[in-house]
C-alpha cells in the first residue's frame, strides 16, 4: 500500500483538514500520479456538505486533478514515469455496457466509479485530489500536453470538459450565436472554448461588472441581464445556450425565448431545488431544454488537446490546502476569477 | 359578403350559442368551402374561456374544419368546386421569413394568422370552423384525400398534426420506442401514427381504464402510472416520450428518466401553470425536453396523405352545435372517445 498525505471532509459541517490514508499498490494497468494541482468544483462542496446525497467520510474531494506519473504498472502502455497526466471526475466504469462501448463512458448504464465519494469495484472508497498520490487505471488517465502548465491544466479536467462535451454535441462552430449564462469557472471555460471553435460568442451575466474580463477572455459581446429589457432586444437569435448557473430562481422563459427555432438550451449544473418552467416558449418555437454532464474518456482526451492546440487555459487563483475553507466561502459568494487550484506540494 | 352561421362564445363564461356574420367574398387565391364538420379541441375552451390571453368576442371557434368547396377565386389552380377540403389551426401567414420560405410557416416569424380569436393581415377578426363557410386562401387550405370520411377527417387538422409532426421531427420509425403520455383527442392520433411508421408504441395512461382501447388502436404496450413502480420498471427503455397531457402536475423527472441517452420528451399542450422541473434527469442522461406546435402546412398535406395511405382515422363522437356546451364540459372531464365533432349541416 501506498502512503498518503491529503486534505479530507470529516463531516457535513466541521472544516476540512490533514487526513492520512492509503491506496493500493498498482495493478498491472495502474498509473500512479503524483498530484501537483487539484482544482476546487463547486460540486465539491455539494459532497462535502452532503447536499445531493448523503456523502462518504472522511471524504477527500476533488476532481481536477493534475501531476506527474511516478510509477506504472507492468502492462500499462500509455504512460511512462515522468509524463504529465491529469484525471477528472470519474476513474472506472463498466466498460461493458453499450455506452461504455460506444465511447460514452460518462454516461455508462452501471453508473461510473466516481474520483472520490464513491466506492469502487472492489467496494473500496475512492479518494480524490485533496492529495499527494493517486492511482488509476490508464484507461481512465488523461495525459497532458506538455505546452498546458499543470496548475492550469487542473480545471480542465471538469470545467473544461463540462463545457466542452456540449459545445461540441450541439455542433457549436462558425456561423453559430452561443450564449454562456454565468461567468464562473464553468462559464469562461465555455467562452474560450465556444470562441475558440469559431462561434459568435455573448456572455450573459446579471450585473456588468464581468464584462471585461469576458470581452478579454474572447466574448463578442456582454448582455447583463438584470436589465430585463435585453431578452426582447435579443429574442431568437441563439443556436445555443449553456447555463453554467446552478440557481432555481432564474426564469427560464426569458431565456428559452432567446432561441431560435430548434435552439437548444443546455443545464449543466444541477441546482438544489427544480426549476419552474413553462413549456410554452418551447412548444412555440420547437425549442429543447436539455442537460449534459462532463465528457467521456475519449472526448475529455480531445478536450486537453483542443485547449494545447489553441492555447487556452483556465484563469485560476493558486491556493495553499490551509486556505481551502476560506476558498470554499468564496466560491459559494462567487468570489472567485475563475477557479482556484490548490498546489498540492505545500500539502 | 358571404351570409355565415356561425356559433359563438359571447364572453368567458357564457354558453355558446347562434352568431349570424358574413366572411368576405372570394379573392383571386381564395377557397369557399362548405363546412361540413368541425372537430372539438381543448384548446377551444381555452380561447372560449381567454385561458391563455384575453379573447375576442364575439368569438366563433373551430380549427379541425372539413367540407366541400363551393367557389374558387379566378386564379385558384389546387381546387375546384366539389374537392374535399380542410382547414387547420392558421390561415395565412407572412410568407416572406425564413421560417416562411423554408416551409415552416407553422413558426412563422411574424406570427401567423389563427383561424380563429385573431385578427388578419386587413385587421379582420377571424372566425373558425363552427360555421357553416369559411373562406380561406389555396395556400393554407388542405386536401383532403377522398378516402378519409370528412367527419374523421376533421380532426385529423389539429389532433393528427399535432403528434405527426414532433413524431416525424424526431424521427420515429422501426426500432424506436416511443411513449405517449395520455389517451385523449391528440394522444390516440399519436398511437395510431406511430404504429404505422412502425415504432414500438407505448401509451403511458394514469388508471388501465384505457388499457383495451389503446391496444386496439395499435398501441404495443400500456402502461398504467398510478403504480410507480412502473417507472423504474421502464426506466432508460424509450427514444421519445410526446406529453399531451396538460397538466402542470405530473412529476416529470419520472417521466424524463424513463429516456434513453439523448431521447427527448416533446411536449405539445401547454398546461395554465408552469411544470416543476428538475435538470438532474436530464443532465445525468444528456436528455432533451422539447416543445412542438402543429405543423406547416407542407407538412399537414403529407399528414393528410400519410393517414388515407394507412388507413389512420381519428375515433370520433359526432354531435349537433346544440351540444356544443355539454361536450365541452365532457372534454374537461376528459369524457371523450376520443374527439368530438360538430355536425355542421345541423347549424
Amino acid at each position: 500500500m501506498i502512503k498518503v498525505k491529503g486534505i479530507a471532509a470529516f463531516s457535513t459541517t466541521k472544516p476540512l483538514g490533514p487526513f492520512s490514508f492509503e491506496r493500493r499498490d498498482p495493478k498491472e494497468h495502474d498509473v500512479v500520479i503524483e498530484i501537483k494541482y487539484c482544482g476546487i468544483c463547486h460540486s465539491d462542496i455539494h459532497n462535502v456538505r452532503s447536499e445531493w446525497f448523503p456523502g462518504i467520510y472522511p471524504m477527500v474531494p476533488g476532481h481536477e486533478i493534475a501531476g506527474v506519473v511516478s510509477a506504472v504498472g507492468s502492462k500499462v502502455k500509455k504512460f511512462k514515469v515522468g509524463d504529465h497526466a491529469g484525471v477528472g471526475c470519474f476513474v472506472d466504469s463498466c466498460r461493458e455496457c453499450d455506452h461504455c462501448k460506444e465511447g460514452l463512458d460518462q454516461y455508462c448504464l452501471e453508473g461510473n466509479t466516481l474520483t472520490y465519494n464513491a466506492k469502487d469495484k472492489e467496494g473500496n472508497v475512492t479518494y480524490g485530489g485533496y492529495s499527494n498520490i493517486i492511482v488509476v487505471d490508464e484507461n481512465y488517465t488523461l495525459k497532458i500536453p506538455q505546452s498546458i502548465p499543470l496548475d492550469k491544466a487542473a480545471p480542465l479536467l471538469c470545467a473544461g470538459i463540462t463545457l466542452y462535451s456540449p459545445l461540441m454535441h450541439w455542433r457549436v462552430g462558425p456561423g453559430k450565436k452561443v450564449g454562456i449564462m454565468g461567468l464562473g469557472g464553468l462559464g469562461h471555460m465555455g467562452v474560450k472554448i465556444a470562441r475558440a471553435l469559431g462561434a459568435e460568442v455573448f456572455v450573459l451575466s446579471h450585473s456588468d461588472k464581468k464584462q471585461e474580463d469576458a470581452l478579454k477572455m474572447g466574448a463578442h459581446h456582454f448582455i447583463a441581464t438584470k436589465d430585463e429589457s435585453v431578452f426582447k432586444q435579443y429574442a431568437g437569435k441563439f443556436d445555443l445556450i449553456i447555463n453554467t448557473v446552478s440557481s432555481h430562481e432564474l426564469n427560464m422563459s426569458n431565456y428559452f425565448n432567446l432561441l431560435k427555432l430548434d435552439g437548444t438550451l443546455v443545464s449543466v449544473g444541477a441546482p438544489e431545488k427544480p426549476l419552474t418552467i413553462h413549456p410554452f416558449p418551447l412548444i412555440i418555437m420547437r425549442r429543447n431544454y436539455a442537460g449534459s454532464v462532463i465528457g467521456s474518456i475519449k472526448e475529455t482526451q480531445e478536450m486537453l488537446d483542443f485547449c494545447a492546440k489553441h492555447n487556452i487555459t483556465p484563469e485560476i487563483e493558486l491556493i495553499t490546502p490551509e486556505q481551502i475553507n476560506v476558498a470554499y466561502e468564496r466560491v459559494i459568494q462567487s468570489d472567485v476569477r475563475y477557479r482556484f487550484v490548490i498546489d498540492i506540494s505545500k500539502i
